[in-house]
């Protein structure tokens, strides 16, 4: 039985108490989101050592990091390296983007890894094995494509990002309107391609019913992935993007009825003042399914700099009611990212994700603000650097220049702002 | 004649053409909106080598640098190379903080090497010299203030701080109300001290006439500073923060009256959700008087990562109409900045002002992320490079780790999503 399976029978499962009991909320209050599709728990009955997260409506917005080796560069170690250092930091999921040889291998031990959910792109490894076999994405069997889907659930992996809504309607709707950078997601390219070939429409979307049976079978979530998000702010908001979130939002209602839980993926590159729109665009069209969203991205000239450009968005993203927030780091658009980045990208994110929180008034979101707030005024700083979201690097900064004064700081010295009126309010 | 003097008079400056080309307006546009006080030129007539800037509605968002030396760590060539690298990565301004030792000499040679508007915060000097002089903040005479005002304004600062606002009435408000941090202004904090120590009004306020008759002797900008700003989330919007920007805003009307240009003072640390309202507010209370605001930082609990807490809210900021953005640096509520922190802080305030031009629709603000979309479409690496806020920190990432396809990159290696789709679609 999946999460909304139980949900709509009524029953409160291990993972719904566990979620419940993380985010300070009634286990009925989980319960009956998940029935209504506002609340997913991705959580695989094969992903044994799985502590399970909640991602939706009133909970506190999460963050994930990808990880994935290349053909140019496949390092298992490497890997998973940078998933340690995405739990250390506090991820809330990983997703393994993996494009390598051994692909298969290096899922199975990040899952094994893993007590945070996993996600995966079945269709790239697909796609690996079609080249292999055939020499060609264009060739592709049907078959091909859904038994790597079901390998992957059968691993254990908790979502996988499956792009059935690049439907030859919808790519028509991106050429007639046309577009600066038509398809940047590399999983909605390999469909275009296959369908431009086959002439035929993209099979995840033609048996979306087999599909289900799969995920119903592992209580896999579907993250339904916008294979025609915008590559760029100009090209944000258009007909193809819009046309693909409408068949989303169909294929979101064929899969509650089917016992399957449903994330929605979002964009991508959006100007500051679309992002809102996007928000409760999708929430309408979708009826309340969490949105995963990528970035987004405010700008496009800042390459190197995009975990920023991404906080900015996802922020204003989250506060507005996104869920889930797929992070960025500096090396986007630029190449893979090394261990630093990834520990970049992840707390730019974070950052995101809490003060989108604070926004949308999530209760106790604040508290931990409050108390650093204290902890300045009062000038402790061993305080303020237990409350840092990175203590290590917070202690760093105050270490290499100490003011002479112990209880001040360096910033202002023995002119400190603080120190100087503290006596005369009466501090609440 | 100040800018705004001559703008009443309807005198079109060297300044206010200067203006106009940069910012590709009409020249009798900037004269109207300078008249209005909405736009201001910051230009002391004895800055002898100032490219002047224009700051306020329909221009692009400025962003300003922060410089200065303190008693723990005085070195005039660090500031200078501060001062280098600010401008190499295109700040709009910068101000000089300094509370070492001889500050004067500093002030005198920044304003000497620096093409664009310097800031400064008289008081801090006064203050400075009052505990020379007499041990303690409380003793500084009014003389002194006065004097040390016309020092800097006869050197050539096109822009200074003045925290007048900071009255009886308003400190008043705080402690009735409670406040968790309630002075973190330096200024303001000097200010308070006195003014309790003496148990009179603030003399910047009660000789707000005086202060005007320096500002336009020498056509400097009075930028209304914000001493009673919140210190943190918590305490944002609250009485204090507000009675202070309704007295900014009688002020406002008084200098304008008197031929001064103004500037007003934001905070700070502000929930998200709470930007917009506080930009609103000012534009009304104040007039349309440009905006200055410190961040937003948006949460409280990321230190060392504070360029990106309040590159969040200056986008935001920026979007709804804030005019001038003053830089936070990855060092902010812990040291003093580095060089490197200069050139992050900068280059994430850059992308926040860029970010909220994009957003309240600057014209032309959007073409150069079009341009870097046509590159990106075209795999053109040079051209992407070349269009970076930071090329030298895009072209390090993209050449550490090349594809094995040239055109291509590292992040998709053989399965580059634009390459596989670009020959079907007709690109625009």
């Amino acid at each position: 039985m999946t999460q909304l399976e139980a949900a709509k029978k009524g029953i409160i499962t291990e993972q719904m108490k566990k979620v419940a009991n993380d985010e300070n909320k009634d286990e009925k209050y989980i319960l009956s989101k998940i029935k209504e599709g506002k609340i997913v728990i991705p959580a695989n009955i094969n992903h044994k050592n799985l502590s399970p997260k909640g991602i939706g409506e009133g909970l506190t917005t999460k963050v994930n990091v990808n990880l994935g080796s290349s053909k140019d560069k496949e390092d298992f170690e490497f890997e998973l390296k940078k998933l340690e250092i995405a739990l250390k930091y506090g991820t809330d999921a990983v997703m393994d983007l993996s494009t390598g040889e051994n692909l298969d291998e290096l899922r199975k031990l990040i899952i094994e890894k893993s007590p945070v959910p996993v996600g995966t792109v079945p269709i790239y490894e697909a796609a690996i094995l079609a080249v292999r076999k055939y020499g060609f994405i264009g060739k592709m069997s049907k078959q091909l494509l859904f038994e790597t889907i079901e390998a992957h659930c059968e691993d254990g992996v908790d979502f996988i990002t499956v792009h059935c809504g690049v439907t030859l309607n919808s790519i028509e709707r991106i050429k007639k309107e046309g577009r600066i950078t038509n398809v940047v997601s590399r999983g909605g390219s390999f469909l275009v391609e296959w369908m431009i070939y086959n002439n035929k429409e993209n099979p995840l979307y033609e048996y979306f019913d087999e599909l289900l049976k799969i995920a119903k079978k592992y209580d896999v979530t579907l993250s339904l992935g916008d294979g025609l998000r915008p590559g760029c702010l100009k090209d944000a908001t258009d007909r193809g993007q819009i046309y693909e979130l409408i068949t989303l939002g169909e294929l979101t209602q064929i899969a509650w009825d089917n016992g399957v839980q449903v994330m929605i993926e979002g964009p991508g590159h959006i100007p500051i003042d679309e992002i809102e729109m996007n928000i409760k665009l999708e929430k309408s069209l979708c009826h309340g399914a969490p949105f995963y969203v990528l970035g987004p991205v405010v700008t496009d000239i800042a390459p190197g700099y995009d975990h920023i450009t991404a906080a900015i968005g996802g922020a204003i993203a989250a506060w507005h009611g996104a869920d889930f927030l797929c992070y960025v780091t500096p090396a986007e658009h630029l190449r893979l990212p090394d261990i630093e980045d990834v520990k970049e990208g992840l707390i730019a994110t974070k950052i995101a994700a809490h003060a989108g929180d604070i926004g949308k008034k999530i209760p106790g979101a604040i508290d931990k603000d409050i108390l650093m707030a204290i902890a300045r005024r009062n000038l402790d700083w061993k305080k303020q650097i237990e409350l840092s979201l990175d203590p290590e690097k917070a202690k760093k900064y105050r270490e290499s220049l100490l003011s002479k004064d112990e209880d001040a700081c360096s910033m202002c010295g023995e002119f400190c702002a603080i120190k100087k009126v503290r006596d005369y309010f009466s501090s609440k």
